[in-house]
């Protein structure tokens, strides 16, 4: 490295380290500041937005040349392009996040001691969030406004394919805080697309940052939790699994298995693998496996599958727990409940599965003996999803075990603090 | 390195790995195991602890030797030394945990939707939990009471003062585990005091462990949050401050200092630092100092409190935010609740405050602006504790922001799932 380059790095760490100083002084006035306040920014941010309609979107048209330039896929070209409804979807989820309440001073838990302590368990802000995701702008918009509904100051490092897009989307959030009276940098995008960044961010600024959440594929997800030195919501890939059991009714599995994987099959909560047991094979699987490719997906199957389907494609060992995101699915015939169980705990990624039965029984063991964040009964798999569980919005839908599982939302980008009232209690002993 | 040691730290991997294996296995079993199941296997551990009293204090003779002969500190000696008393209090303590509540399989929330999805959600172990602590060899049993309590598998890593009693201690757990048809591996010490078994339970490990829980002096905790690669659940220090206000009742207020100083030097959430309104230091900072100085402690004050109590002796800057854990306090008159609150914010970390005051208002911003785990009115700081707040037992007092904040009970080891009941739903649109 020269020693320009060097100067070039520490100017960066410099930067970023400002950005993380402003970020920490803003999730102080966010802390502090009444709800309506809150709902009255994200009002104005929704605005912005809906008025800025032509910049952001000639900002995308930027975006959308370079990313053809690069020979992007159809399926992520998708999710780079803005239109006009894109724009007003946007507009109106910040809208609608504006209209949750306020989960911050809610008090979650109340209970007095023996002695007369009372103790509160009061929610307050998590502080300042980082946030690292891939190609979707509307995420920038997204994040940001659910970070402002939760008292959260927040770091945003979006995709570079989307780097016009995400500034246009900023700078709507940036005059909406400015206006509302609410510091700018409540909503920070990362100023560079240099990839130094990141690393910076994952490991430089722990004392600006309480938590990192990553949104994206298995690299970025890896490289964060390697590198990262503050806490990880981690967000792993949906392998997401649906199970007919022998006692499913055969229409309702047709319909939520089509839908499961047909209905979008770039989100996470799209199913990866159907899994059929070989008890109702004869009856189910055609219609099932039939739907599906009349639907226009390609089917892997197994050899059991072939045999009652010809148009099936050989589905290999490394179709079992691959996230596909497209119109291509995994089915395998399997001996009872107990080898669906087994298929998911060796290949899921504990994120959302899905049982089809009228057996009770299986739905309880279905329910009791998987672990993953979401599991589901008689439903589609595509319902994995903030807003379908009534949170309003969602950051992502995290894996991990700690802090939060499942949708992330408002409320679960929040801590507690615990408030306890004396009137002179000591401590004995 | 020569091959020799390379070949013996890679076998310590190995095994270490092995552990990790096992514990992940037992985490398996355990998030399977009925309540009683779990609470007669506490009840077991209990009645091996009760009858195993001598050969664990054999076993701490051994340590209480060794420490001797490396002139380990009264305060150090203090809390590696076990009597009949404290044997007797371990089993109680274990058996206060079998008569928690168990948490697994609770319903935390159920809500329908207006599809009539029904969502629940309903709390899970937290997997295989790591604890990495210091001295106190009673921690052994209490932590691992408590996450079997919660369905945790659990890995010690004690101190090496305590490698025999926890030893003893542990070895009561696994015949009980055993008696109770439940996996030894459930509990599980790492076998050996090589200090590179942290670093690999911190690094070489993720796939068997979801939590990281370090007990311990700063140096500790630096190192475990600098090389973890799995989550980290923070216990920092106990700075806590009692702020006298200008309205505090005087009787109350030197009751309650001396309560939080004094009671037990030794614990975080005993008061470090006292702060006294100008308004009120004439008439409240004598008798509240010089009940402090007659209880045996030393004051270091600042020119403020010397001018009104000769005594003591002078605080320097180091003094502020300083955890003494021991009989000495320093004091300090501010100018209002501004100044304390600022001095807090400057010092604290985030773990415990108290406000002696009658003035409501005061309280109210008390409790409002500061962001530390735990604030309280009117009360002394020493019930920062998982036993006074109703939890039963705790792991240790959580400062960080992510998952658990306070006190860290059966609750907090906990995550949770969604299990969502349809009948034949699917996502339209």
């Amino acid at each position: 490295m020269s020693t320009a380059e060097e100067h070039l790095g520490l100017d960066l760490k410099a930067r970023m380290r400002a950005l993380g100083a402003a970020a920490r002084q803003a999730a102080g006035v966010l802390a502090q500041t009444q709800p309506a306040a809150k709902t009255a920014a994200l009002l104005r941010i929704a605005e912005e937005l809906r008025s800025a309609q032509e910049r952001i979107l000639a900002a995308n048209a930027t975006d959308m040349a370079a990313a053809r330039a690069r020979a992007l896929s159809g399926a992520m070209l998708d999710r780079l392009e803005l239109t006009p409804a894109r724009v007003a979807a946007m507009a109106d989820g910040v809208a609608a996040i504006a209209a949750l309440e306020d989960p911050i001073g809610q008090v979650l838990a109340r209970w007095e001691r023996p002695n007369g302590l009372v103790i509160e368990r009061v929610r307050v802000p998590l502080g300042v969030i980082g946030i690292i995701y891939e190609s979707r702008p509307n995420v920038t918009a997204d994040a940001g406004a659910l970070c402002l509904r939760s008292g959260n100051a927040v770091i945003l490092r979006g995709g570079s394919e989307s780097v016009h897009s995400s500034a246009a989307i900023g700078e709507c959030m940036s005059l909406a805080l400015e206006a509302s009276g609410l510091p700018r940098a409540a909503i920070a995008l990362v100023p560079t697309q240099d990839r130094q960044a990141v690393g910076i961010l994952l490991a430089d600024m722990s004392e600006y940052l309480d938590v990192i959440v990553p949104r994206g594929g298995k690299g970025l997800i890896a490289r964060v939790q390697q590198d990262a030195r503050v806490p990880v919501m981690g967000h792993l890939e949906g392998i997401c699994h649906t199970y007919v059991h022998a006692s499913a009714d055969v229409d309702m599995a047709r319909a939520i298995v089509v839908n499961a994987k047909m209905r979008r099959t770039g989100i996470c909560g799209a199913t990866e693998t159907v899994l059929i047991d070989r008890a109702c094979a004869q009856t189910h699987l055609p219609g099932i496996v039939g739907d599906l490719i009349a639907a226009g997906c390609e089917v892997h199957g197994d050899a059991d599958t072939r045999a009652l389907v010809a148009e099936c494609r050989v589905a290999n060992d490394q179709d079992w727990g691959r996230e596909f995101l497209d119109a291509i699915v995994a089915v395998r015939v399997v001996d009872g409940i107990d080898a669906a169980l087994q298929h998911i705990r060796d290949y899921g990624s504990g994120h959302t599965e899905a049982i089809i039965a009228e057996d009770e029984k299986a739905v309880s063991r279905f329910f009791g003996e998987l672990d993953s964040a979401i599991l589901m009964h008689n439903a589609s798999t595509q319902f994995a999803d903030g807003g379908e569980f009534g949170m309003g919005a969602e950051i992502g839908i995290s894996t991990g075990r700690i802090h939060a599982r499942g949708p992330v939302g408002a409320n679960e980008l929040t801590s507690y603090k615990y408030l306890v009232r004396g009137t002179g209690q000591i401590r004995p002993g």
